[in-house]
């Protein structure tokens, strides 16, 4: 059997453990008889394994009783719509953060579907190099909600801060916050949101599953014309299982939750190492002329880093030798060009220090 | 290892080869030193294996070059969304012939986005025991569809005929049919169709896939508002990739296809063994008066076959001892009660073999 090191941007890399103990249940779950994927929905088997996944789930990111966790399909993309659908269902504005292509995706999304929308404040004029200082936030009177993308993917720009905004008239709008790339990646408040939500395939488990984090009072406020399969309340009140749900993928998800609170002991933990890959990661780059990363240091993501060579005429060669030393899927976003090493949860400190020893080792070769 | 017979409506029985295959590949496909579920949807390896798994897709099932074939979240209902979304962007109505409760929720999801609907013939009237003949059946003046269940999991009715119909104007009319828990059971003429689509959790794959096979000509036919990810055609242009797709189900359903290809030969062989397991079960509950099942002769489901026990306070006993015996999840649904044996393409016919004879123990025994 190979393994490489993957740096894939998702599907990203899953921890070997995890993958092991698949394999190992994958044909005969614990001597059912029968693998996860055949099970009902609705057996006590399956039943089981959801409701400790979420358990598990909600232990390590300490999501407080007044939140439901819905496990849904169709990507973070999805919830581009459902959001607006189930948060403007009573008027008002969605107000975005725009730092990039995800937040800008989500902004076009909510326009597509006719709804008021505001812009919130913008790192365009930088060129998404820094995201913009909390004092230029400025919310529109009737926001219902404050949509921002914590770490960006492709442009590899993390909030170094949580963007609270009060409206003129004294409320405070609820965040909505897409943390697909960097969800599990460390501790967070979780009462500070109003809506969290997150793609599984990159800090979760396997793509084809979407995690919803809801606070109950933004539950319920969707017009009844909406599709079924987008209403929270509906999608609450059936345990996610309004229909059937991406069951194999739930499990697998269960799976990384164990890892997590049981191999590398909780999101404190994980916090630590992330720290220490990124640092490294960073640290070679900024020691050379040969690579270089244009985000403001403040807003550097832990979970993605893109970079450049100085001579863009050497990619070809880097990525495919990168490939050959079993570093894999260093290739930039089609959007954007040059490297990517996207260092998510699953992506062992090893693959790092490999990374960094491969990329002095074809400076000193190439440069 | 142990594995049982698996008799569930869904998520539902693979076939053992291909969990096998799975687990072979599961931490390492094929010397690549990553799993199927860590490839980037993008990169040449995963494309390769989705464009694979469309092409024995299309060969088994005969799919014309004028049909896309994608590959979606969401479930079958969630098409019960995006099917009058897309086909009645430029007017008409949706007309349905109701056979039991999937082809109810179709409609109603209809009705609840406000679109205009029809009952163009309904089995209600006989308590879904039969479907309607083909000679009653009147479609309305501006049908722009005929949705249709040709085969209701729960009710264990099937049809017997394909309904083509033509309006007053000599319109032919598209039939749009949810093949969930029929799909590859049997050669189907896909050109008699304008839509089929099907959840993937019953012969085709793990849950969380939907497979949508739609007539060229049906798709551009949405207004501009609809969510993105509900559009045939951005979806069509993107190959289902408009945003990461379920990839793992992907690769799996693949595998099942090859296994329909090589192992089993195909819809015509796969159709004579779902035959005459069929055939065998509801041999063995004609021939008993302490087992019955209420659907007309032409209609039995070849999948899901419904019956009970003449004395219902014996059907605890009967799913215990059946459990007990390796037969798993003989039970009704929960909004009928009594027994259901779904016979998909993965149940083989040593398990139905199997289930007659414990039936005709039981009965000895019990009745």
């Amino acid at each position: 059997m190979t393994r490489h090191y993957n740096f894939c941007a998702g599907p990203a890399a899953l921890p070997v453990a995890v993958l092991e103990r698949a394999r190992s249940e994958l044909v005969d779950y614990q001597g059912r008889g029968l693998s996860v994927m055949e099970m009902s929905h609705r057996s006590d088997e399956f039943v089981a394994i959801a409701e400790k996944a979420e358990a598990d789930f909600r232990q390590l990111l300490g999501v407080p009783e007044n939140y439901k966790v819905l496990f849904l399909q169709g990507g973070a993309s999805l919830q581009f719509s459902m959001l607006p659908m189930n948060l403007l269902g009573q008027g008002g504005s969605a107000d975005f953060i725009q730092t990039g292509i995800w937040g800008k995706k989500a902004l076009n999304e909510a326009k597509r579907l006719g709804y008021a929308c505001h812009v919130a404040g913008s790192s365009e004029p930088n060129g998404h190099v820094a995201v913009p200082e909390h004092d230029v936030l400025r919310v529109s009177k009737d926001a219902a909600y404050l949509h921002y993308t914590s770490n960006e993917t492709i442009g590899g720009l993390e909030f170094d801060y949580t963007p609270h905004m009060t409206r003129e008239d004294g409320q405070s709008v609820p965040l909505v916050c897409d943390m697909s790339s960097n969800i599990l990646s460390k501790p967070i408040d979780v009462s500070e949101f109003g809506v969290i939500y997150a793609g599984a395939q990159k800090n979760i488990g396997p793509a084809g599953l979407t995690l919803v984090v809801v606070r109950d009072d933004l539950i319920g406020r969707a017009k009844p014309d909406i599709p079924s399969l987008f209403d929270y309340q509906m999608l609450a009140e059936a345990g996610s299982m309004v229909n059937t749900p991406p069951t194999y993928a739930w499990y697998l998800a269960g799976l990384v939750f164990e890892w997590l609170r049981n191999d590398i002991g909780g999101l404190t933990a994980m916090d630590a190492i992330n720290q220490r890959k990124s640092d490294k990661l960073y640290a070679a780059i900024e020691a050379s002329d040969f690579y270089s990363n244009p985000i403001a240091e403040q807003n550097r993501s832990r979970m993605n880093v893109p970079f450049v060579l100085a001579d863009s005429a050497l990619d070809k060669a880097f990525l495919q030798e990168a490939d050959q030393a079993g570093l894999l899927n260093l290739k930039g976003h089609r959007s954007v060009g040059g490297m990517r090493a996207s260092l998510y949860n699953a992506v062992p400190e090893e693959a790092v220090d490999a990374l960094v020893a491969f990329m002095a080792d074809f400076e000193k070769r190439r440069g």
